[in-house]
């Protein structure tokens, strides 16, 4: 049960425009439980497109064609459709009828190219006839092609509208399809493709998914079948089998980000935050605060990005500035401390780092960064080292520093340093 | 001399992910004069990719590959590709080499899911083999194939610093494309499509591109041509053109983001910055150091996510709070004064407002913010109604407040708010 999208336009092959409607395609046929091939994007040019059509026809059982249906001259998609396929072009009564309703209705003259678009391959169905916005389908060789408009919002609409409901209608032992998607952090993934390797053979038909998402990995276990229960057992094993091996790494079982995790946490242990922000500049409090409901456990945070600030706001004091640096356990401690005490939060969270490409030396290369947790309990210190470029070493710093505040509320073990 | 792009991944042709890639490869290409006649997304399926590859053999000059070139089971692309194009894997010294040195750095423990990250198809050249990010090229049927990796970020620079430029070296007759890109704020979409339909009969050859990104809307300036004096002197023209209706919209000539033009003039006017982040939580901050070299004129910041922090980290008195509220002018001012003195700063920017999707009300609805920047001139201050979701509100505030720092050091009037 599976097809194919073909999207046509210069815009799309020549980078100016996104092709958002394959993408949007992909993802409701997909969720609907049916399989994407392939996603073909080609210009506006009748070889490329017929070429595109006639393979379709070899591969694919259900073909959605955007793009090309307009009234301008580059707009071509239905003669090449009538060639490609086969089909000889003729006027559509019902299309006729509803291009000179709608050149009655704005009063405006009817005109060679508006009277092109009543031209449809022999056979053609219109989509959404009554509607403002219109496609056609076409059945040849046992292959459904649906041919839509390349405007995103209409194409959209047509699709959920009409296309999905028709391609769905076909089959309907349709099997199932469900997705589970583990996050991780802290996990490198020559690490995770071993672990991967080891589970090959208690897989079965589950189909296991790796996708890197810089500083985060995640693992989607996915299953098709025809028996919702079975399936779901069968991911339950699955999924705690790699948990066995995994599931310290794991932060997210239900597609939540980092800070939601660490946020919901906090509420559930009626705890407050605060942070102190070096080489993160800010970072930690954005993604804190890009969660709705934040005020309620996030208390704030100083950005000390000048040694003064580290001393003046969170009381640094100047012999550990100068004895052990501005990164340094020493100084992050008494940052943690400090903004724990000045936001008079339950806990104060600090990251001092070198964040590059200038400020390294020998003994402290850039991505030295430490990290320190400050609460009722005592104040813990870490220091790591992050590769990368800039954004990559304050994005792994964040990271880390969310992760502590998960790990510390869980009761798990921070992940080591260096 | 046109190419195509092919990007391999179930998340692609699932739907999952949106693909950068190939959008990224098909605007680099045609900036640089080639022509894409072709993108197409298949899965991590062998048939389809090795379908993909061998028409991409029979229509193609070059051909730039994503995906698949990872450690993990489901990265077969070498694999593939050393099947349909019938060249044997065989492992590659140099490649060998890199691998063993990064075991070695992390000191992590060599295994045969690594070791097979060396294996490339005979005659294989790996693309940038000294970096950290790489790839490899292959010459077949006198068509360049460049297999690169599928994070965005690395495939990105290795079309820039090694694809591109190979590429460009077999066309010395090539047309040559300039392209100005122009990033403008604070100007909505329905004004700049009027002007462009006011442009359309001066520019001639030129070619207009506009697209949104949010907060930001950047607008291309193309022209393909033989001479180079030429173009620019027509690109100058219309630039020129824009910049009569538009400028006082436009923040970068030169691709750099706000934050780095407000770095650049701060540096320039020896001034130093810093924030009192409320609704923004800290991204204005991490704008401005997701730039190197900003300690240098960035002081640091305090996120008062909390009245409490308000009034003890900002001195925002009781009764302006009181009085007046968290989200106000009164309260803007305070907070921009307070910055200013406890990092001593020569210029404080605060921003407080309600980012949603809850503390809205009549009189203060989501997305109600006030801005406000001190200096030894005085303090400003406005209010600004922004539209949109959460991530969008604090977006648009960090950027109008970082455009007021802009325009106060170019002696340019504030955007109005409401």
């Amino acid at each position: 049960m599976h097809g194919e999208i073909i999207t046509i336009g210069n815009e799309l092959v020549s980078g100016r425009t996104q092709d958002l409607n394959s993408w949007y395609a992909a993802a409701r046929l997909t969720a609907s439980g049916l399989k994407v091939i392939r996603v073909t994007s080609v210009g506006d040019d009748e070889n490329r497109t017929a070429d595109a059509l006639k393979r379709a026809l070899t591969s694919s059982h259900y073909v959605i064609v955007t793009g090309g249906l307009g009234s301008t001259t580059d707009d071509m998609t239905c003669e090449i459709a009538a060639s490609a396929l086969d089909r000889p072009l003729c006027i559509d009564e019902q299309m006729l009828q509803k291009i000179e309703s709608f050149v009655r209705a704005r009063k405006i003259t009817m005109t060679e190219s508006l009277r092109k678009m009543a031209l449809m391959p022999e056979g053609a169905r219109m989509i959404n006839p009554k509607g403002a916005t219109c496609g056609f389908s076409l059945l040849t060789g046992g292959v459904h092609f649906y041919f839509l408009p390349g405007v995103p919002d209409q194409t959209r609409y047509l699709i959920d509208t009409f296309v999905l409901p028709d391609i769905l209608s076909r089959y309907d032992t349709l099997p199932v399809m469900r997705q589970r998607i583990l996050k991780l952090y802290g996990l490198n993934e020559p690490r995770i493709a071993e672990i991967f390797k080891s589970l090959e053979e208690k897989i079965g038909e589950v189909v296991l998914g790796f996708y890197p998402h810089f500083p985060e990995n995640h693992i989607t276990i996915s299953l098709r079948g025809k028996d919702e229960p079975t399936i779901s057992k069968t991911l339950d094993r699955v999924e705690t089998a790699i948990s066995e091996m995994v599931g310290a790494y794991v932060f997210a079982h239900d597609g939540r980000e980092m800070a939601e995790v660490v946020g919901g946490r906090l509420l559930k242990k009626n705890k407050t935050l605060s942070v102190a922000e070096s080489c993160t500049g800010g970072l930690i409090g954005n993604r804190l605060t890009d969660v709705a409901g934040s005020s309620q456990y996030f208390q704030g945070g100083i950005i000390s990005y000048s040694n003064q600030a580290k001393m003046d706001l969170l009381g640094v004091s100047t012999q550990t500035l100068e004895n052990h640096g501005a990164v340094s356990g020493e100084t992050a401690r008494e940052m943690a401390l400090g903004v724990r005490g000045s936001l008079h939060a339950d806990l104060g969270l600090a990251v001092t780092g070198i964040a590059g490409p200038e400020g390294g030396s020998r003994d402290k290369p850039v991505g030295t960064v430490n990290i320190a947790l400050s609460s009722e309990e005592g104040t813990f210190t870490e220091k790591y080292r992050f590769w990368g470029k800039r954004k990559q070493i304050k994005l792994n710093s964040a990271m880390m520093a969310l992760d502590w505040v998960r790990r510390y509320l869980n009761g798990d073990p921070f992940i080591s340093g260096i």
